[in-house]
């Protein structure tokens, strides 16, 4: 572990946000369909091993625009699993391409199991570089197997200076079945912040933030706000921004007073700008860098503009 | 699709349990440190491919042994992410290994996600042989996300003849943190068993089963009991027997009166047989698959044995 890495995540995380003046998480999440022509191409043939090099491809190639405007990027595995093993190969690239240039590295990867198999992930995932076979520096959890299944995870995340996100209340319309059910006047989302809360105990890190952070929709604004006062010391994640209907007035409330502690994903307005106005008309499909580059700007822009106000 | 993967998994599985006469589920769960010693060496160098060819190898071997004793397998995608992308090209080659030597395949990965993610890794795991990217017939899903992260798992069964396992009431100490809270006196669990014969309604097959199983632990045979009753038409998938601490007796709730309706799952006392008693006396680690064979063979009997009483 070099001396970078040993300066836990949260803290890590604090740094990069203040020196890029960003809270935008870049979230990669690869569509074969909506690929600019030039990569389709390159996935033409249908096998596994040139779509997931169409989707390496694509998201280095992202990165290289974001890694100097943001703190973080966010690769999805599922579209990577959706290619098999060798898409899997694919996304390790990505990993490991993101940390090098410099960028926090979230595996959007939602595991979890029990006991020695969550360690099992957990020493998979967690460890920026070369410090675990996949190399992020944090990946999100689901809390449903409890706190035993977590434990894991933090005892990880203690070794390596690496941080999860558990899942708290998540954006999708659906997510209340569970999550809001209360006992007693506690929801279930409640429960799983009071953990949140409970794991980051003696963790805190010199940023305020410790190494156990939450997942909590933009589409729950008022949720949201809850949440950032149960949670005060974990970075919340939050999902649901632009194409899921959340706006920068929504995740307004998931942050602290000095407009950190939060960070925001968009995935599908970003890397894929090309196909929206106004970036369709102005760059077309070829300058597709530049659409991803002018609407990531374009993000931290009203982002900052609403801390300003 | 083949005639014989059109059959829905669910009817697939009621049909192997008779075949087989088992209702064993053997759990495909490598661990370097406690394979055979042939296999340690192969895997010595530490390089993850050397493992993976390790993991691999040891898998098939025991899917050589096991293939006509039992009726499914469910390998722990944990360990083999543990070792990377190499790990992960191991999965793939278990998976399809199994299939191919006639088992059912239940890939234990315990993925989910929102909407089209969700539909992501549905695509990617379920379908078994050469009609998914991992080939497996079935695949355990987690529920925190709520109804509409499990649709699309359910919609891609409907399509490739395959079926999930929910996790309703998980095996380990910690899982009733959320699990058993109650609203309004029904538990978490039980509102996702609610959630699962839901799923399942209009899509009862021959067997009386439909696509949508769910994972309910040996320890608790309270609560499996009650399980069976809540979801007539779900197949079980019960961790937690052997070295969980289940026994035979723990588990028999969780059948239907003709003893089909559930599969008991047993990993480290079956594959690792050949590092107790008596196994480790009677054929040592040279002659693992006999105890492989042997563990196999008497834990179908202890299960049969209860259920002739």
């Amino acid at each position: 572990m070099n001396s970078s890495e040993s300066i836990p995540f949260a803290d890590r995380l604090a740094d990069a946000v203040r020196r890029t003046h960003s809270v935008t998480c870049v979230g990669l999440d690869p569509r074969l369909d909506q690929l600019p022509e030039s990569l389709q191409k390159l996935a033409d043939s249908g096998a596994a091993d040139a779509q997931a090099a169409a989707y390496s491809q694509f998201c280095c190639e992202i990165i290289d625009v974001v890694k100097d405007r943001v703190a973080c990027v966010k690769p999805q595995a599922a579209f990577f699993e959706q290619l098999g093993p060798a898409g899997m190969v694919a996304l390790g690239e990505v990993f490991r391409y993101a940390s090098a240039a410099g960028l926090l590295v979230i595996g959007d990867a939602k595991r979890n199991d029990i006991g020695s198999t969550a360690t099992a992930y957990a020493q998979a995932y967690l460890g920026a570089g070369e410090t675990s076979p996949w190399g992020c520096d944090s990946l999100t959890v689901s809390p449903y197997l409890g706190r035993d299944s977590l434990e894991p995870f933090v005892e990880v995340c203690d070794r390596r200076a690496a941080g999860i996100f558990v899942l708290v209340k998540t954006s999708n319309p659906g997510g209340g079945l569970l999550q809001d059910r209360a006992t007693d006047g506690q929801t279930v989302y409640e429960r799983v912040a009071q953990l949140v809360t409970e794991l980051n105990q003696d963790r805190i890190g010199q940023s305020g933030y410790g190494p156990v952070g939450a997942v909590v929709g933009a589409t729950y604004p008022e949720q949201l706000a809850a949440m950032r006062k149960a949670m005060p010391h974990s970075w919340i994640l939050i999902p649901g921004f632009g194409a899921q209907g959340g706006s920068a007035k929504d995740v307004l409330a998931g942050f602290d007073s000095d407009g950190s502690g939060a960070i925001v994903n968009n995935s599908r307005n970003l890397i894929f700008a090309h196909r929206r106005a106004p970036y369709a008309e102005k760059y077309g499909d070829r300058r597709w860098q530049d659409a991803v580059s002018e609407a990531t700007d374009e993000m931290n822009e009203v982002l900052r503009q609403r801390f300003s106000r």
